[in-house]
């Protein structure tokens, strides 16, 4: 694997990846919630709450979805992420969304703090290239039939654009179990640590599919020593126009954020567990 | 799977894709052929006078390539579409090459007859929908991890476009298998055959990433029932910038040529064959 | 691969082996067919006179099933392997038959012609060893996740205990795809053809698990190269206590041998083909 | 899934197993650790010693070894479990061992404490039915292409025998991935926790395939909710004649027993991470 920059270059070689007030990577366990898309105001202003209020850290709604079919809903586009921007604003919570199109990285970077690179799009190079000219962080999820290799080569191009603000993101893998949507490849999160100086989360929501394995794959992932954690969450799952069966609900949310916290703070009180 | 335009009719409902002189789909075996790259002017005349000379009907050759690293070879970009169309036209063979970037689809539009979206971008979904918008035929590979529903909908995306001129071509999937560099999944033939009116190709180059297995399984494909051939040659593969090991030599292409046509005619010779 | 004994000496290095008056990886396609599971000696009967009719060689049925569920129809053992000789020997057609433990080797070395291994067996190293001192052919099914190396090293250990009377059959991997019960990789054809002297023969019902992909699936693999095909029929499938959406009626079976049997024969004739 | 015998019939039911006075399933969490083959009484007796003096529970060791060619070290056999049996008296620590053959299911009991039943025999069912037969608790490992509920049927035909004590074991499945020799499916552990009362550990060492992925997948596991772990370690892994790669230094094993029993307990005193 030949990594140029983003290769690790001694056991102490880490970077932050400053979002607002917050660094993933540093000392913090970093919380990304928010519904799978952006449904309307009322909704993300119930989900920014329940972030709020439980203490996560960055709010995340897709405004621009990569559907398989056509015809399921879509996004609201660019007047989602007005929606996110201003609720972001009103809890003071900085706000993350994907971008899909190249020509929408500019436009995207006016409205929110980290820009999201999906699974379907890591090896989508002209997009890659025009994250790394973006004034953005970007977090990079893995490919669903990516190695590892893969990604850090995709994050690589991201890099090479002169972007070295790059948060990785596990969210599982295609396998043959189907009883979960995504095999969750939790040892890539210490094989990231060992390759690159980058920050890596992990998405245990996408990476299993079922609510029930959020938190107890959320806990897992702090245990091999992960930076942080996206979860879907949804004031209203069974409504969610996407995603639902994996989505938290709002209490749920609240329970994992103690249950995560507590968890990566008694791992980082004992050195030799870190 | 809900398919609404892209979905088989009836057992006989079968669509021709029409290029130039030639119809996907019809009668013919369709072969297309070339290198992976485009690298110069001399490669593409030679490697374009050995398809028209075997009887091959599709030049095909990357300008835009899409390699796991940033530091290997990205491909001439325009330049090389300008060689392709030149050559293309030298030896009357239309030309096919790869979009990457939804921005690309009009100016590549000007120098090829058919435009491929690879592998990684099959779940580029603007990508698609410019596809959509193209007046040219569109070459959809299947991404390396989609299943057969995924690629159907990907398809769906473009015709949803307004454009139904599409040719599916499986590719190889990503498996545990790594004496092959993707296992050729021979069945998505007959599959796709029996739940879209679409035709299919086959690429036994990137389904096996092993030269000596091209021709093996161009013959399982074209039994299996496929409408056309893509595969990779070179006048040097130890030299080619890339894809090297699953190029065909010049000289294997006319007996490749010489295999298929015959296989074909014999099968379709015989009525219950077909 | 370190192969010591069965690997390929040169380019015409082939092996036959002789079931009865037939031979496997001669001439002549050989066709194995027959139901899943011995039911009954009406079933066995009915099943036996379609093959034989047809044309084909050798008659297969399992008495003891490797089920998932311990709750499934387990096979009628001994019993079974009674009908299956007794039907053999009135049809005059050599009898294959799965063993599952190595201390029913013998036993079912006095009813049947070819003991088959199955998947879930195929490193099932007391069974193999005990296969390898057997004085009956043995065919080997390549495991669902077994390399195409680990699958060698499995028929060398056979060979490793005297007995080189191996046939080999692909028939299928797991991967993600769920179209169909496995991904059939015919790949495996011509990259076992360049390994080992060994025959290989293609199981299209196991390798799709679907009845209308079965033709297909067979003439792909007789197209890539291979020596004989297995295939699942039953006299009424819709009744079959094991495998009825794979298993072929037998007026379909009788459309294959024609479609197989003629295709093969052209190939034949076509010295560049074969 | 229609388990009959070790479905969980409410949140509260679960099952512990005893072998000797450990119970596992229960407060503990159970270490098993010892070579991947035992090779001599001198590397037993120093492995043994290790895992006594840092608190593990079980000593493992093979003695017949499932090797994917005939010509590497296949075990010492019989002898190797006499030196088990040995060593294990001598340092009081129950032991472990696999049987791959339904002949040798009696003959192992006299020896061992628990019966192994590996990967590749997950789906042997004449040796699960032996070993349902047999009056010791099975370890029953995933195999590497088992779905959850193929996995948790493997277990039914041990249960439906009458030997309900069962323990199941986590060790990764095959993937595209190559980075890792398998890919540890961590979210078996709370699924299994969620559909059956038996109590699951988790096997780092093959789950990975590299020493330095062990601990952060050991902790992951603990997160995940698991009863145990079994690693391999080795006086000199460099000298081994199995799994080198992936074995432990004894004081590395030491170490992890120190992070692995202290995270437990961390995790066991905070009542909502239980």
């Amino acid at each position: 694997m030949k990594l140029r920059l983003i290769n690790k270059k001694d056991n102490n070689d880490y970077k932050t990846v400053r979002v607002g007030n917050i660094e993933i990577g540093g000392e913090q366990l970093i919380m990304m919630a928010g519904p799978c898309a952006i449904e309307s105001k009322e909704q993300m202003l119930a989900s920014a709450k329940a972030v709020k209020e439980a203490g996560g850290h960055i709010l995340r709604g897709g405004a621009f979805k990569p559907r398989t079919s056509p015809y399921s809903f879509q996004g609201l586009g660019e007047e989602g992420l007005e929606i996110l921007k201003e609720v972001g604003e009103h809890y003071q919570l900085p706000v993350i969304s994907e971008v899909m199109d190249p020509r929408d990285v500019e436009m995207i970077s006016r409205y929110v703090d980290v820009i999201q690179i999906g699974t379907r799009n890591m090896q989508n190079f002209s997009l890659l290239k025009e994250a790394g000219r973006a004034n953005k962080p970007i977090l990079l999820k893995r490919g669903m039939a990516a190695t590892i290799e893969d990604w850090l080569m995709a994050a690589e191009y991201i890099a090479a654009e002169g972007n070295q603000d790059i948060i990785l993101c596990e969210r599982g893998i295609r396998t043959f179990e189907n009883y979960t949507r995504n095999t969750l490849d939790i040892a890539a999160v210490p094989i990231i640590k060992s390759l690159t100086y980058l920050p890596i989360i992990v998405d245990p929501s996408h990476g299993t599919g079922r609510r029930e394995l959020v938190a107890p794959m959320a806990k897992a992932a702090i245990a091999a020593g992960v930076d942080g954690l996206m979860v879907e969450i949804h004031p209203s799952p069974c409504d969610a126009l996407s995603d639902g069966p994996q989505s938290l609900e709002l209490p749920e949310f609240a329970d994992l954020m103690v249950e995560t916290q507590e968890l990566h703070k008694m791992i980082k009180n004992v050195h030799y567990l870190k």
